[in-house]
């Protein structure tokens, strides 16, 4: 048989009710009392069971976490941050996978409401408004990483997209290169496609190179959509020499494409990427790229969402942590 | 107000039992009550409390899931295929990333234990006794994938790890390689380490290259590692030609290093993987490698622990899927 809290406290010699605050909040109760409780609950082997406890206190001590694709090694990053902090906060994290997909995203919302999930980070999607209503509707609490809303006022922790593109860009033009262009994230299915691409058009009108503002390419999430967007920007500009990519996959499957032509990387041209995946320190050549602190952003995620949970608001609603730029081999100068 | 069970049953007018019964065994009520009670859960946007129904049928409707590492993209496709299977099978997932870590993974069945899920699968380690001990101990069924157990007998999917790593070898061997090495798992750590080394064994001693027995160099899970063990095979054996490696990161660590050694890949250097994750045909040059059905294997070992779930047991204890050998860039005739 299973210890129960009845079991807890007859052992200890006190009352249900100081058993379950010895759980809950240990600091009202006496030094003495509190100590027979732990030792009893040592002794006995108790487990609380969350079914009872959820209903007593409405809490699931559980997080959701809504990401768009497994199979980026970027949310692993933000993943390994979160769960930690989770473990630290007495969380437990239940994460599923979206695929960017409306409907099973809203589906996953109904799931967190009936498993009662006490608040939920959704990652680095568009917040539309059926997924705002939908978490509203629920009463979820939320908080965004990764990404942040315009429309409605959310927490947030994230990086300036804008800036991070800029000094990338400008890395590239201070190596010499004139002749540059960019594989950016589709507007419409991206929340730091625009800024990432206002930073690079930034950037090649402050050094007088107005001439590279329409060698964008755009591309979805894959490598496979930057193979095929380079191979669009280079027929149409075949003497770029500098190319700037807004996620690592993009220059991999940018390096992928020249390799395919013959034509070298850093050696004709040079690329440079952005998130610093663990694959970018090990991709033939190693990649330039700028650094998101990805581990660092689902710590912070999971951290806000406790303090709005726990307090009702946050100190910091949007906040935004910082990139840096890191020098391989992918680069060269003009 | 949030509709409860008695409203539901109060607009279908019908008892609480039927409404239940509704949601848990349909085809055990008469069609006419069940259509009264679908309609009214509609009408009133019902959605069963978790807590309220895991206390009286003692499930939680939710799946553990305890991985290794998650910045390994060969677990991104196990997940996929998990999660797929679960939305099919009603179940949420609740992910664990374990590190790799004894007391990580321990309190995570406590976790689990106190989430009361309703079973786990355990991917791709060893299960050690203290594992074994604890799920048994918390009475929570699982099943294991990409991993088994010689000493307990418990359910598992996998491939079989002799035989891929055999076919990988004897294409080398056919394409004319007679200085073959590997880059292993660490046998202490690793389940599939010994028999992808007893493969490696039996392609070269049934091809009559028995002198490249010893050709064999281990590491832990990560490229860096591979670099290194890369480093070690090469200077103790300089005239190898071809190198069959445990994984798709290793391949790319191996690579990584020829490249930084000025050795060409396949010029030189054939390599051959284990895995193909998407990263495998992303990579320079683009990865010949044996194919594991990594989302297959996620969504197998769901249906497994649903199947052990609700009927206490599974027709095939020891299931093994096929490999397959995908040929690419990295390795070419002698």
């Amino acid at each position: 048989m299973k210890p129960t809290i009845r079991d807890v406290a007859k052992m200890a010699e006190v009352s249900i009710s100081t058993v379950s605050r010895v759980m809950n909040a240990p600091d009202r109760v006496v030094e003495s009392k509190r100590n027979r409780v732990l030792e009893a609950i040592d002794t006995l082997q108790y487990q609380p069971n969350s079914f009872a406890r959820g209903l007593i206190y409405k809490k699931s001590f559980t997080l959701g976490l809504l990401i768009p694709d497994i199979e980026n090694l970027f949310f692993a990053g933000v993943i390994r941050g979160m769960q930690d902090a989770c473990i630290k906060l007495g969380y437990s994290l239940m994460i599923c996978n979206t695929d960017r997909d409306k409907d099973r995203l809203l589906s996953y919302i109904d799931t967190f409401h009936e498993k009662q999930v006490d608040g939920v980070v959704f990652a680095s999607d568009i917040l539309y408004p059926e997924y705002y209503e939908k978490l509203v509707g629920c009463r979820i609490p939320f908080v965004l990483v990764s990404t942040h809303s315009d429309e409605y006022d959310i927490p947030c922790v994230e990086i300036d997209d804008e800036m991070a593109a800029y000094d990338a860009v400008k890395f590239l033009i201070e190596l010499g290169h004139k002749e540059l262009g960019m594989i950016g994230f589709n507007h419409a299915d991206s929340v730091s496609g625009p800024p990432r691409s206002r930073g690079f058009v930034r950037a090649v009108k402050e050094f007088g190179l107005d001439h590279n503002i329409q060698n964008i390419a755009y591309a979805s999430h894959r490598f496979e959509h930057a193979y095929q967007a380079a191979h669009e920007l280079f027929t149409d500009h075949p003497n770029l020499t500098a190319i700037f990519c807004v996620s690592d996959e993009f220059a991999m499957g940018v390096i992928s494409y020249l390799k395919d032509r013959n034509i070298l990387v850093p050696g004709q041209v040079s690329v440079v990427g952005f998130d610093n995946l663990r694959m970018s320190s090990m991709f033939v050549p190693k990649l330039t790229t700028v650094a998101q602190p990805m581990y660092e952003l689902g710590q912070r995620a999971a951290e806000k969402l406790h303090e709005l949970l726990t307090t009702g608001m946050v100190q910091i609603s949007k906040e935004k942590m910082d990139h840096k730029l890191i020098i391989r081999e992918s680069s060269r100068e003009k």
